[in-house]
């Protein structure tokens, strides 16, 4: 298992093995994210933040994990400032920001362009999403989240909820729940459903898979993980309103579920999840946002050959 | 008194003595924020600087100031790069923001937004201005540029100048002054003066008020406080034009005036001040304005419990 | 020879003595740079890093270099950010800016402005590049890419292809080549040769000035130096595309020129140089943006006065 120097583009590039290894360094990490202990780990390293699409989450998470680590950061957080609109090709843009730093964290907006981007870099290159492609750190933040808040990951059945048509990351984090053995619940409208290979690939791979269209009974869920439904998805918006109103979580839904389900979300939520839930011992999604630190700081730590 | 921990929301939720504790220790900063000295009492911490509306000035002086001080920023400059765009609420904003970091300077055009935020956030938050609301910071720094320029606060009569009925700034600084009982002269065009509420707050809290609306004789001001007048206030621009005219500090000007009145302005100006001031020992709107830094290192380091 | 707080307007500021103690410093430099060696030589020291104008390459590789030294850097990567839009004079913006800082980088689009900066800020200004005026910094790491690709750079000839009448890059270097006594190959169409002033100073600063509108005969140049020749240049798309196509360097151009030729390009390229370049030994494109950091790193210690 060697971490130093390596691309980090799709889940699907880790072992059980590997992930698990992330998960156990995030979690020495935890102290450090919280600022509770000081880190000089990656001083004198840079950083490179390449967000060729505007993301707080991503960034900002990825950006504090370097400097917990007296690490520093450099780079742009919109594509209107580079030369690429001088008719640069990625390619180039890559191998320029490759000179100034140890590391590149990318978001770009067009699938497979993290991969093309890692072809060409010497440095190691994270993903940070690209486009409909992937977004392997909030895949490995899920994981951690899962089995900080339930213990461990196998054995849990995971229901995931909303989009799961387009949502990027729910479709690598069935495959990588599946990897782990973990049966699920695919919860969405019929026209936001989980695409036909990855139902099957999951299956195949030895976990069941039950399909749903409703809410109403979420008795045997221990994690259930909530994704936006995007009004961009309905010709109508009326039918766009009946729908995402049918999959809102609130104190309601709670009295159908196990008492220590813990909820999910990505985060942006719009309304999704009701603020009630917010206080409740069953939502861990701001905790998860935090996730994003230890486990990008893992990721750091390990791709620049600072830590095994 | 006790500051670690605490938000800054409005210079109304500190006491005349924990003002003059932060001014205190804002001289102490002096040689730090001056470069001369070095420092690495915020080492690890990281503070996040959230602009939901541009300014440089209290930006940059805020990063200038964590980062004389060891400190990381991570953050946002524009509101373009958030996910509000995506309908997020403001207090899922904050609450992931406080995941990445200890502190948190916000601007944000609506007023109450700070102290909304502080409500969710549980680390401290720090007002940079919330529109037509407070601004405690630029009231602190504007105290330290009395007390260090005429040697204390009390016993100047201080001339508040130009918009007195919108501007945000002076106020709050009408206010703190009263607090101190220093009398005040409000000289502003009859269009834009100082709102009632705010003379009698002042004449209640037992200062002298005097009401101007020309700079005819400054004879008895120790410090000038000029503010811009924004053309935007009037519906014909060559009733701006004369009024901005006629409230123009020169070299002439400084004729009636004491040999050692200071002259401030929160800046930016554009022609308020004619440039032959700048040279003037009367002017010290750079100073103030370089006088942020100690005053928002003191802050930062207070509130983060990284000093007393 | 003192550099301790000098500003770097233009490559005319410093005699050759001084040029070569720059590009000695950058060597040394140069193990920080690549990340092999830690450094805190700039440690408590702020860089403003103020982009009145996008620029990606010269702006990260500013940034890294402060970064890679230890110190701190605030800024902005874009006007729109800035109190200029309220109205804010460059003088005043610059005043308020060195307040917070040890030095200031500056881009601007503006010719003349960075030096108008230099005489308000009391700190050393760096000029980013200011419009149609200087690059300094650009010029000062073309010269450090030449003597390391070639040993040193006297004793070579220099071609400077493409656009020699618009590009802000070549009439500095042009300078100072002739400075160092290189005899250099203007080569351009002729809608964009070179301006009369530049060859007839060249020549009069003693050395061979040869002009060519193709790039038929090589064989005499140790250094090709390819530039932009933009499409806005030309009033006719065809005849651009003629032109462009005409200078586009390839395999096939190789084979008419020295075996160790160097090619260089400030980038961003478009099609100038073939990808197929990338590759071959003579390429040096990027080793020349990476050079960016080790030389902006030197002028930074210089000018701070960390280093002599």
């Amino acid at each position: 298992m060697k971490f130093e120097g390596r691309d980090v583009i799709s889940i699907r590039d880790f072992s059980k093995e590997e992930i698990l290894h992330i998960l156990d360094v995030a979690e020495k990490m935890m102290p450090i994210a919280k600022g509770e202990k000081k880190s000089s780990l990656l001083n004198g390293y840079i950083m490179a933040s390449l967000f060729f699409e505007p993301s707080t989450r991503t960034r900002l998470s990825f950006e504090a994990a370097m400097k917990r680590l007296g690490g520093g950061v450099i780079g742009f957080s919109q594509p209107g400032t580079t030369s690429m609109q001088k008719g640069e090709s990625l390619a180039d843009t890559i191998r320029t920001a490759e000179s100034y730093c140890d590391v590149i964290v990318m978001r770009h907006p067009q699938e497979g362009s993290a991969r093309m981007a890692a072809k060409f870099a010497r440095v190691p290159v994270i993903n940070g999403g690209d486009g409909a492609g992937h977004h392997p750190t909030q895949c490995l933040l899920d994981l951690f989240t899962i089995r900080m808040g339930k213990g461990k990951i196998e054995g849990n059945v995971v229901a995931l909820l909303g989009d799961l048509k387009y949502g990027r990351t729910v479709h690598s984090l069935a495959y990588a729940l599946a990897l782990f053995g973990v049966d699920m619940i695919f919860i969405s409208p019929k026209e936001l459903q989980m695409p036909k290979e990855v139902v099957e690939e999951c299956r195949e791979m030895g976990v069941n898979i039950e399909i749903k269209n409703d809410i109403e009974d979420l008795s045997s869920v221990d994690v259930l993980y909530v994704t936006r439904i995007q009004k961009e998805r309905f010709p109508d918006p009326e039918e766009y309103k009946k729908v995402a109103g049918s999959y809102r979580i609130d104190k309601e839904t709670l009295k159908k579920a196990k008492e220590d389900m813990i909820i999910m979300h990505p985060l942006p939520r719009v309304d999704e999840i009701s603020p009630e839930i917010d206080e409740t011992k069953n939502a861990v999604y701001f905790k998860q946002t935090f996730n994003g630190v230890p486990v990008r700081m893992a990721l750091l730590a390990l791709v620049l050959g600072a830590i095994e």
